[in-house]
Formats: structure tokens, C-alpha cells, sequence
């Protein structure tokens, strides 16, 4: 079987980038049609080049598309880059890698945007355009920066931490800027639905983001929610989320110390072999490196069993 | 000679798109450094795909970086079209033709004005990465869109007509909407020029733009101006004139109806050979075809000629 056979079953992932995508991926070849809505992050987004990019957004909406490199965790596959060249011909600010293809995600986004469209209804357009049928919904419509606050007291826009910087800064503390009203069409997906997942991302940086945004936290709390684990034997797949941890929370970087900081908002936890603890909730031990398009859907099929089952 | 000795005399021309851009490219090479200043109508300027894009200005600063392709009056030459490609592949709006390196353009303007620079410092700063040094002026910082009212009563924006619908509608008017008020650069360009050079580009959609802005004719009538006939044997050499001047003014089009729209503000005008008629101020009957390079130079320094004797 590759699928689970209650159609009636609905589910929402909280999403941020990579490993979020990964399991987004692994969940919609696990589930029926209609069954998967996936909220996502978009405290990344920021204006480049005069474009809006939601890095977050792009990295699930090209995984699901099928478009998404093996080897880098954005931008699309065998994408070229005549644009980027150019710009760097000219001296103009080249930091963010935007190949020719990804570009037109950009710009129609930018576009749908100018003429008034919701940040929502702008990335239903862009699935449709690329053959992703699955709800992808932006947790908020009005923009919501992700701040770094650096060791040495510096404020900086996420991607210019993550990107620009090369997440070299020690971080202090992140803030999360601008509106607090999430996405009405992502809360009505919470509400309806019958198991919430929490996604193996940057709990900081990809799912506080969303977590913090009026009323979520308790529609999680009202719903069966399952988290997997970004960490894997103390060491996260991607990203600076290892460092993160003990910056942050002052702890060692683990499955464990993901888990506290969701306190009270789990159901369930999912953690790689060899990494359980004392949870006041079941745990699910199992591989969670979901790197191949296989692990994905098998991981998958376990976790909503794993979920339906508590 | 390939310039004129008097470094103290300034020329300001104003001008639309091709037949503007290859003027000021003879003028550009006649004149000694600094004596030019181009003024560049912007009422062409739209929104597209979440750019601004500013064709006339375009034209003429690729023109003058040596970058236009010789046999269209757009883009930059050998440009590549990957971005539009993978546009047409996701069906997103294709009507317009951006070229990958032609792109940087348009991100760098868009990403400086939502910067909050004027389009004067961005087109500045555009002209410094093509290594552009004479000053090219937009006519206007806010927008002021020229819209063609068609004989069927419907109202495009120019862009829209021209390049859309291939200018296949008949037109009635020309409106000019948004701002009336100049760049000051501009302005104060034109109140230091010994002389003003209307470029032999569209009177009605290319040049009036420029001239119904506030105050401009007032200046025209204090400094000594020429014009150069866009029109040749009672053809245009690019573009829907031939068929907008009987449309618009009721006469057949011919180098005397364009001066005639130019009426009270010339004293002097360039005709090609076979084209004079019974002026109120001198012709210059000479060869004005300036397609290749040669034939600007030589152009230019004729009409500087012809126009310091005035």
C-alpha cells in the first residue's frame, strides 16, 4: 500500500523549508487526494531585486512539483543562470542565487502581487502553473520578518543572516516583525483538521514563525499534533539549527531539546534511532533521514500510523 | 573633425526610442564631453511582471553603451531568452520580451525604487553599470502614462497598444495621465542648453509626453530649437507615425505636419532630401536617414552646424 485509505482523514503540515519539504513530499504520495494541506513559513521572505521571494514557499512548491535539485535545498534543477551573470557583469548585488527558470516564480509572484492579489491566491497561481494540486498555503498574507539578533547585538533580515552572513553570526534571540494575523484559508485547514504535523524544520526560524501567530498554538492544542525531529544523534540534516539550539535555549542540541521547546503541544514526537528520552508523550524511534523519494513515503506511512494510533 | 570645438556650448535633446536613441548617439559622438543632455520621454514606462520598465530610456542608454542590436529598436544584443521561455513554458503573460541580460535592467530600477530612490538616481546608477557617462535624464520622477484612445473608443495603456495589440487600432487621441511636473535636473538642463534638439521620434506619444509637462514649452520658446522630421518621403522610419498623423491631425503625414505640431516652438528643422516646404523658419534638407554609425556622426555635426547659425 501506498497510501492510507481514510479519505475522510484530514491533515495539515507545518512546513518551513528542506526537511519540511522533504516530508511534505513524502506525505502527499502518502496520503489520498484532498488529504494534505501544507501551511507554510514565510518569515523569510524578503525583497530582492525588487521581487518578493518566499524562500520557504518555492523550496515546498518545487519538491512537490517534482523540480527540486538532489543536491541543494534551492532553485531548480539544471536551472541556468544568465540573469545572475549578468548582474554580477554589472556589480549589482548577486548575494541571493536566482537562476532563470526560479526568476519567473519571482516575478509572476511580484506581479500578482502589484496588481493585488493575496500572497495566498499568488501562490495557488504559481502552484497551478506548475502542476501542484496540493493546497500550499502561506501562514499569513501580510509580510512577517524573521529577525536574527546576533551575540555582538546586531538586528538582521533572516536571509541576510542565513545567506549573505553564511549564518556565521552567533545568534542571541530571533524576533518575529509585522503582522500576527495568520492566513484565514491556513486556520480554516487547522481547524478542519484531524492530525496536525509538525515538520522537521528549524523549530526557531521555520515554525515559531507560524506557532507565534494569533490563535495557533491553540488550535494545536485542540488537535492531535505530532512533530518530527529536525535533529538527528545531536546534529540537525541541514542548516544552522545544531549551533541554534544551545545559542537559544542554552541546551545541547537533541531530539529532546526540539521537543521542550514545543512544551505542551505535542501529542506525539518522531526521533531518528538511538535518540528517545522520558517524554510525557509516545515516541515514535525510527529513521527519519528521509533523503530519497522511498524513506519519504515509507516514513510517512509510519508516522500517520504512528498519529492515528495515539 | 569628429566634435565641435566649443566645450561651453550644451545641447539638450529630447527623445523617445530608436529614432531618439540613434540621434543622440551622433550628437553623443559630435559634441564634446559634457556638452549633452538627453531628456527622455517615460510616458511609454509600465508595470510588467512586477517591474518597472522604462523602455525609452532603455533604448537610448543601451544605444549609447553600444549595446543595441542593429536590426530591433529593443533588448541588447545577443541577448539570451531563458527566462521567457520557461514564462511561455508556465503560460505566465509573454507579450513583452525581456531578455535575460535586458532583465538586469528592469530588477535593478525596480529593486532601487522600492528602495526609495527617484528614477532619475536609479536610471543614473543604471548608466554607471553600463558605463553610460553622459547624462540621461527621465522626463519626470512620478509616473505619467501616455494611454491611446482607439477610433472604437477603447483607452490602452501605450505598451498595451503598441506592442499587445501590434498598434493594429486605429487611433483618435493620445492622453497623457499621472504627474505634470518635471524632473528639476531636467528642467534645470534645459535652462542651461544654448540649444534643444527634438529628436526625430513620435511627436504624439514620444516627444508631447515631454512637452505637456508643466513649464517645458515656456523654456523651448527662450532657447533655440530644432527638430529633426521623423518623417521621410512621407514615411516614418520605424513605428505607427505614418498611419497616427492623419489619424490624429487629419493631414497626410509628411515632414511638414510634424512641424506643424511643433508650431510656435521651432527655429529650425531638419528635413530629408525632397522634403522641404514653405517654413516660417530655416530648413536643413540633408540626408537624415542615420541608420549606421557613420551617418549619425556626420548628421549630428551638420545640424550642430546648421543650428549655431540660427
Amino acid at each position: 500500500m501506498t497510501e492510507t485509505s481514510d479519505s475522510d482523514f484530514s491533515v495539515v503540515a507545518l512546513a518551513g523549508g528542506v526537511g519540511g519539504a522533504r516530508l511534505v513530499d513524502g506525505l502527499d504520495r502518502a496520503l489520498p487526494a484532498g488529504a494534505l494541506t501544507v501551511v507554510v513559513n514565510t518569515g523569510d521572505d524578503f525583497q530582492h531585486w525588487g521581487l518578493h521571494i518566499s524562500p520557504d514557499l518555492d523550496t515546498v512548491m518545487y519538491t512537490l512539483a517534482g523540480l527540486s535539485p538532489e543536491d541543494r535545498g534551492w532553485g531548480i534543477e539544471g536551472d541556468s543562470f544568465h540573469v545572475l551573470a549578468e548582474a554580477r557583469r554589472r556589480s549589482v548585488d548577486d548575494w541571493f542565487q536566482l537562476g532563470d527558470r526560479d526568476l519567473v516564480t519571482h516575478l509572476s509572484r511580484t506581479g500578482a502581487l502589484a496588481d493585488g492579489e493575496s500572497l495566498t491566491q499568488a501562490t495557488a497561481d504559481l502552484c497551478t502553473t506548475l502542476g501542484v494540486d496540493r493546497p500550499l498555503l502561506p501562514m499569513a498574507d501580510e509580510a512577517r520578518p524573521t529577525h536574527i539578533v546576533t551575540q555582538d547585538g546586531r538586528e538582521l533580515a533572516f536571509q541576510e543572516w542565513l545567506v549573505k552572513s553564511r549564518a556565521a553570526l552567533s545568534v542571541r534571540q530571533v524576533r518575529h516583525l509585522g503582522t500576527s494575523t495568520p492566513s484565514k484559508t491556513a486556520v480554516d485547514a487547522l481547524i478542519a483538521a484531524d492530525l496536525v504535523v509538525i515538520c522537521p524544520s528549524n523549530p526557531y526560524v521555520s515554525i515559531d514563525p507560524i506557532l507565534t501567530l494569533t490563535g495557533i498554538t491553540d488550535q494545536l492544542r485542540k488537535t492531535t499534533t505530532v512533530a518530527v525531529s529536525p535533529i538527528l544523534g545531536g546534529k540537525a540534516v541541514k542548516g544552522p539549527l545544531a549551533t541554534m539550539v544551545p545559542e537559544i535555549s542554552g541546551r545541547e542540541p537533541s531530539a529532546e531539546a526540539v521537543a521542550r521547546h514545543y512544551e505542551g503541544l505535542l501529542n506525539g514526537y518522531a526521533v531518528h534511532h538511538g535518540d528517545s528520552f522520558a517524554a510525557p508523550f509516545p515516541l515514535l524511534e525510527t529513521n527519519i533521514l528521509i533523503q530519497s523519494k522511498e524513506d519519504r513515503v515509507g516514513f510517512a506511512l509510519e508516522l500517520i500510523e504512528f498519529a492515528r494510533s495515539l
